[in-house]
């Protein structure tokens, strides 16, 4: 029996730097994940290739996706549809083959309520610890300021629970090399190897 | 406030080199864990140091400690007592320092039993999976001693269900790279990383 692969998903605010963090990843000569394509209503632009850059449908087609819970998540831009379909991560996690998402936070929520089996990656800024105390220190924001970013803060803190694990994306290799080792440690996971041997 | 330390359990069956990928990881310049020392009720040897080696304490004191409860696991060899205080690793991991203990999968499954919250790894044997195909390609077993290891294989399985993680000890360093990605992840867990914020 082949073993299923691992759904890996990372995610956090805007702004962390999961797209860099994301194309670091994909250049590992170790890593060989298959990366999740979105389906989208809108036109192919010139050298994007159907099922390589999106999977490329119609309106129709899409809104039937919704209709038979196919759509992992979704989301409407500029009056076209953008998603995760769920049968092409099925499909490539029972070929043995590990997937890849990288999405916002609203999406990675979504998908964590069809699929929680899989491993969910908040990436953070750094320093969030201590964060008021750094800034009250520098003593170059106002009381407005320091309020305002401690806040933000507190609403990234309250995402951040929803999810396995939380790494800093202080250097981008850094962040990397923290993805990798929860990936291995997750493939050491007894019930994972159980799976494997039995 | 000071982030509490991990508890660090390796184990596995006898003969699966427990103590040389202990040792190995010890060595790793980018560790410091407080190994976990033993109390003993035997008579220290020759340049053995109490505190260090061992606690070296009267039988009236061993068996005080584990009346309180303060003995995770114990057992008796040759009319001495050993075993493992909590005492010491719970002050050890209260002051922020990570704990690492090796011992056997009875013992390991007693501290389990009081201290739910260590990260478990079970080092394994190389190809557990598919066993009994490997013997009896091979050969050179007769039908009765390719029973026996397979049989003893699915003991092992069995004990193995009860740990966090399986760390097949192929070769000594690929061994400690996975227990080193394994403490990397743990780290970053949400409900840790969460604990040292907050």
């Amino acid at each position: 029996m082949t073993q299923r692969g691992l759904l890996i998903v990372l995610s956090g605010p805007s702004g962390v730097g999961k797209g860099t963090v994301r194309k670091a990843i994909f250049e590992e000569e170790s890593i060989d994940f298959q990366y999740s394509i979105s389906a989208t209503t809108r036109q192919p632009r010139a050298g994007e290739v159907d099922g390589e850059d999106y999977f490329f449908v119609t309106r129709e087609q899409f809104e039937e996706k919704i209709n038979n819970g196919d759509m992992l998540e979704y989301a409407k831009y500029v009056s076209n549809y953008y998603g995760t379909p769920k049968s092409f991560i099925d499909e490539t996690l029972a070929s043995g083959r590990d997937v890849f998402l990288e999405i916002d936070v609203q999406g990675a929520l979504q998908v964590k309520s069809k699929m929680p089996e899989g491993i969910y990656i908040f990436l953070t800024l750094p320093d969030l610890a201590n964060l008021r105390d750094r800034l009250v220190g520098r003593g170059t924001d106002s009381a407005d300021v320091i309020e305002k970013r401690v806040a933000a803060a507190r609403d990234e803190l309250k995402m951040m629970i929803n999810y396995d694990y939380a790494v800093e994306n202080d250097v981008v290799s850094n962040a990397v090399e923290r993805i990798k080792s929860i990936i291995t440690a997750e493939r050491l996971r007894v019930t994972r190897v159980f799976d494997k041997i039995q």
